[in-house]
Formats: structure tokens, sequence, C-alpha cells
């Protein structure tokens, strides 16, 4: 039985504080649950916030980095998966991830809740901008849920790994 | 001196056939001005449209192929680049074309128009939704311009060619 | 401090039997040593075998996959990446290795055994052909090592990881 | 009816001043063939002097850059492909190829004869050494062959075109 991984998406140098926050409490409460944090690996923004959070609670944390040495991955990154392929690694983001969560909003974490729609995952928007919220419900009610707060997200989460696979739940 | 290379981007399956009149009457526009039509190369919507329309007008349509073999490349492609990459190859669009315009909307234009954004491309907006255009103008105002015809587009284009690169404008 | 990744490469549809047998002890050294274990993933040949050996060591393996779902993944991976990038998955097996140990011979570990040579990676060549050793020590005879049995590789895997990165290595 | 696109794949830095002699004489004869010639589009080695060759003689040249912008692009190329992707990029100018030449041999090169093999790509060996030679006939006979000149060459692709799609060739 495979662990859960999901991922959490976010501004790198442009988070804002409130992201990074957000992010850190994200990492741990996945790693509480058992689950495996993804994120773009990088020691930046909400990457590393959310990867330093499921550290801090003995979680397991993998980095998909778009570059092809360690110079630049979190010290948070158990798992550095080098790609080399730039913003042509965010498509493995996606598809690698059970649930899609994004915190806070740029050009970057827009490309991948575009691609996890487009690869039909299901999505969870938090911190986001009235601009972003509404756009990607636009796109795709099914798979778009708009979380308010980290504990609404976690519940979500597991909401949705019942939905799409309910023998490979992991919970403590 | 290199002919520019314009990208057109929209949805395949699920455009609506005024994205598709749209598209076709662009790719004209794009092959009459010398300039070099690249799309996602499939034979369906905006991508095949657009071809369709370049090659009545004896341009040359390039085609970014998500799949490895020629089987779903639209026939008005002259070029087709074959990169096995699914969705993965929406980043190479972008990065090689020196303006992207989205015509339509849908999951995979979006994750195109955002990674332009990322990569600092200028992106056109054409058949967006309010949704669509409100959001976009949000994350860059400054790359982001929406636009209300065919002809408004060339004129768009023809400005940024100027403007990022004087000295490779090429049009009849 | 990170636990080294160790790829280990290798035929999957056209692995002998002697292939999968040395995979499936490779993968089970590399889990005793403390090491995680990373291969292309799906359910065939050495990938399979070496996933195998390292969870009955009670290692951790990881499975870079060429496809978009989990339908092809070997049981045996903790950890699936799923690209979605067919072959072009080919360069993060050896970008997310310290080192690369090729298990037998084919074209896709031959691809692999030359992306880890162009891009600098230390390469242990195991139950290769003379016709493959020959050439890949001729390509380079530095980053190239021979090794004739599974004891021997391990070794050279523990001098290769002092080598590179001395204050990384974490051996039981 | 499309032109078929040639991909001729060689050293870049470390190329010989036979390699490029031979590449400029091939890129030549492949533009006056009416085929495409398709390179990893950079302006160093074979890639640069077989594009030079296909200009000079009137031709279209293709290039698959590993980069994201025009700097290391050679001006010889008509059309540069900016893919981001590093050498992640080499399994697209495999796919893109009707017919793979490999003209001289490095671990670049080597990469791509295997992914071409892989996908079950015809190669011709061009400058190749005993070693490279044997192993990648070793590796697929029927998908191998060596060729000794620049006109033997050509007569290779020719019978390839023709067996490979009767109604898709195009020479002069």
């Amino acid at each position: 039985m495979r662990r859960p991984i999901i991922g959490v998406m976010g501004p790198g140098e442009g988070a804002s504080s409130r992201d990074r926050d957000t992010a850190y409490a994200l990492g741990g409460q996945i790693a509480q649950r058992g689950w495996i944090l993804l994120t773009g690996g990088r020691d930046r923004g909400v990457m590393a916030a959310a990867s330093q959070g499921a550290k801090a609670a003995g979680g397991l944390a993998i980095g998909i980095l778009p570059g092809s040495d360690l110079a630049a991955v979190s010290d948070a990154v158990d798992i550095p998966i080098l790609t080399g392929l730039g913003n042509g690694r965010n498509i493995i983001n996606v598809l690698s991830s059970q649930v899609v969560v994004a915190c806070g909003m740029g050009a970057g974490t827009a490309s991948e809740i575009a691609l996890a729609l487009k690869t039909q995952k299901p999505v969870v928007l938090l911190n986001g901008t009235d601009a972003s919220d509404r756009f990607f419900t636009s796109l795709n009610p099914n798979l778009t849920q708009i979380a308010t707060s980290v504990e609404s997200t976690v519940q979500r989460i597991q909401m949705l790994l019942q939905k799409t696979n309910p023998s490979r739940i992991c919970n403590e």
C-alpha cells in the first residue's frame, strides 16, 4: 500500500510571508497524516516553507527540481529529483501528485493548476486572488475547490483521496 | 535574418466554431506577413484551423506535437516536431514563439499563457472570457494584451516584434 | 544529511533471468547500505527486480515512470514519479542519481549510460557485453567502471560516493 | 506532401575538423535533395557545420535547442525550436527525424543513436569508431547501417525513405 503524494505548488521568489506561513503549516499537516509532500524543490518561497513544515513534523519531502544539480535545492527536501527541464518540469509535479494544492498565486503556479485541470487532477486553491479563484473555477468547476484554511484544505484532500482511490488511503 | 515565429494556442477538441474561424483568419494573416506559424500541431480545433489558414495563404506551419508519431498531425502542418512529451511539450510552444497568441480558452491554453508569462513572453488574448482576461491581466499587466479582432491582433504582434527585436522584423 | 540516490538501469521486456537476479541482489544491497534506489519504475525486467530486492530488504524505491498514470508501475516502487515524457524521462533517471549502475544492456539502457557520461555522472557497468564495455570505456574511461559482481559493484558505488561528496555519505 | 526531415547528430565542442567537413557536405546534399535538415541547433561542431552546408545549398535547417533563448543558436539555423530541456531535448531530435545520421561520436551523439534505436528509427553511422560501429550494430543490426562516405549516406537515406514511406518521398 503506497502512501499518497500531495503536491503543494506556489510562488518561489514572489511568495508573501502569509503564503510561506500557510505552506509551512500545510506541509506539517500533510506529514502528520502520513502523506508524502511533493513540491518544486527549490530553496524559495512556498516550496521551501512546505518542505520545512513537513520535515519538522517528521515527514518525507520530495522536490522536483528545474535544474540539474543540487545547488538550488531546499535543505528540507529529502528526495531531490533533478530534471534539468526548467519549467518543463511543472507537468511532472502535477502528474505525480494525487491532489494538487496551490498556496498563493503567480505565473508558474497558474501553469501548474492549469496543467492539473488539463490532466484531470483535483485542485485545491488556498490564498488565491478573486481573479484566480474565479478563473480556475470557470475552467473546471468539478475539479476545482477553494479552501480558506489549512484545516479545510486537509479535509478536502482527505475526501479527495477517499474518492479517487479508497483502497490506497493511508492516514494515522 | 530569421523570420519571426508566432505561436497560436487554443483549444483542440473544445474549440468553438468561432475560435476555429478566428484561428483560420489569424493563420492566414500571419502567413501573409511572412511570419512562421507555430501551433500544437494536432488535427483538432484552433491548432488545425490556424495551420490551414497559414497553408491556404502560402505560409509555413510548424506543429509541436505531444505524441511520437505522425498519426495525429494536421495535414496543414509543414514541419511536425514530434516530442513524445505529452502536455510537457507546452513549454516548447511558448519558448519557441516570439509572441504567443491565445485564441479561445481551455485548461491547456491557460497553461501555455501562464508558461509564457512565467518565461517573460508577450501574450495577446483573443476570444477569451471575462474571467480569463481579468486573471491573466492581473498576473502580468505588462506582458498581457487583450485584442478584439484578428486585425488588432496582427497590429499588436507587429508592434511587439518591433519592440523586442527591431533588426529581426520581416514583413512583406 | 540526505541519503544518496543510486540509479539502477537495465532492460525491461528484454532482461535475461540473470539480469533480473543480479538486479534483485543489487537492489537489496543498496537498501542495506541505507541508500535510496532509483529505477525507471515499470513492472518489467531490471526495474522491477531491483525494486523488489530493495523492498525485501526494507529500503526505499523511487520509480521515474515514462507514463502518466499508475497502471504500469511496479508494486515494489514506493514513490512513483509520473513524468508522461516517454523515453524523455531517461535524462531524469541519470541526473537524479549520484551513481548510475547499468545491469544488462539494451537500447534504452545504452541511452541512459550515454546521458550519464554526457552529464559527468559516474557509471558502473554490470552484465554488459564485450561490445558495450569497450564502447562506453572508449567514450569516457574516467567515468566508466566495469564490475563483475554485485559485491564489487557496491564497493565501487561506496568509493564513488566518498569521492564525489565525502560529507553526504550515509551507510549503516 | 510533406518534405522528409533528416536528422544529423554529432559532437559539438568535440567535433574534429573531418567531422565538420563531412557534416557540411552532408547538410548540402540533404538540402539539394529537397529534404529538411534537423540538428541540435547550437553554434558548434557538427550541428553548425551541417546547418551551414544546408544553408549554402538553399535548404531549410531546423535546430532543436537545449536552451531557452536564441543566444547559442547557429546563424545557419532557419527555424530554432527552443526547448529549455537541456539534454532532455535529444529525444525530440530523434522522434522528429525520419532517418538519424550520426556524424562523429561522443556521449551526446551516442545517447541520440541509442534513443533512435529504442524508438525504432533507422540510423546511419558515419565517421564512427570501431567500438561505436560494433556496439550499435550489436544493439540492433536491422536498424543500424554503417556508411563510409557522404554519397553512400545519402543513398542509404533515400532507400530508407522509400522503404518507410513510399508516398512521402520528395526529391528533386
